[in-house]
């Protein structure tokens, strides 16, 4: 392998899995994913970032309930292009891997520094390839109803849940989704003008 | 190196960094990072980011021009801890690091799918790291007004500007901020009762 381009090859071979295997990965290798993260650059370098780790069976269980609860709630009034999408792509209320992943990373962020948002999804960026590289697979599934999540889980104060990252090995069939091609994401100097 | 430790030894290296070095980078190098960042994922595989990479002198003068100019009207504003911090560190309204970077990265976002914002930024992780991994360094500015920008480079229709990533080899003595550490970011199953 070229080690000049690690990063390619994480970003290449990485796709979203919701299906895990039963095999429980070491904390190790999910703290792994947390050092980096944690290394990104934040705005006013507030690291507005605070992960939680778990992976007790009955507080999983919690979260499941109260994510498909928001989750009926949400697939019964979404309308347009997203609901046609999940539609299409066979999504329902029903959050399996919110039990099955051995672990679930709880990304929050505290909602005051300035660019907290950018800052915290950039670190998940970061998340997303320190795990493929130790072989652990997720999703950045975003709960229908954040508050409820943090309040089940005594998020302190101020702090948003961006996104749940159930982790685990993969196990899921389903192929990673085409992406464009780099000449249609990529312009040099001014974009094209559009007929 | 122990290959199985890549992303989180770029993410300790990497620093944000404004001042470049005059060498020229390949472009393949910076081409590298955004084929990286274009396999991350994203809501509903929309995909909506642009990058538009700028070499041309005449365009980075007239991109720092109008940076500059909406700084300057920022600076006059801006209150605060986030004014109290930007003086604190010396910033001010002038950006040289928009026409001595041999290359700016502008990022752009359709604000249309699912979640655009948070995915963007999850790639923007990518690009840092891959960046890094091929020895150039960034910082990600944000301009104060990115819709006058967005006109300049004949943005197309609804991409809103996120972020000007200008790239060049390191030449800032600034040191790396320092980040919290892991125990004070990550808690397990719940986050302590405050006291």
């Amino acid at each position: 392998m070229d080690r000049k381009s690690v990063v390619l090859e994480l970003a290449l071979r990485r796709k979203t899995v919701r299906k895990f295997g039963p095999e429980v990965p070491r904390r190790e290798d999910v703290l792994y994913a947390l050092e980096a993260a944690k290394e990104a650059p934040s705005g006013m370098n507030a690291q507005p970032w605070r992960f939680l780790v778990v992976d007790s069976p009955e507080l999983k269980e919690m979260i499941r309930v109260a994510c498909e609860a928001a989750e009926r709630a949400f697939h019964a009034k979404v309308r347009g292009e997203w609901g046609e999408w999940l539609r299409e792509k066979g999504f329902t209320p029903d959050k399996p891997f919110l039990t099955e992943a051995p672990y679930l990373i709880l990304v929050f962020a505290r909602a005051e520094a300035p660019f907290w948002l950018q800052s915290t999804w950039l670190a998940i960026g970061y998340v997303l390839l320190a795990l493929e590289e130790r072989g652990l697979s997720t999703v950045t599934y975003t709960p229908p109803d954040p508050k409820a999540i943090g309040e089940l889980v005594g998020a302190p104060g101020g702090y948003k849940l961006q996104t749940i990252l159930p982790v685990g090995l993969p196990a899921d069939p389903k192929p990673k989704y085409q992406r464009k091609g780099l000449e249609e994401v990529v312009a040099f100097n001014r974009f094209p003008t559009e007929a």
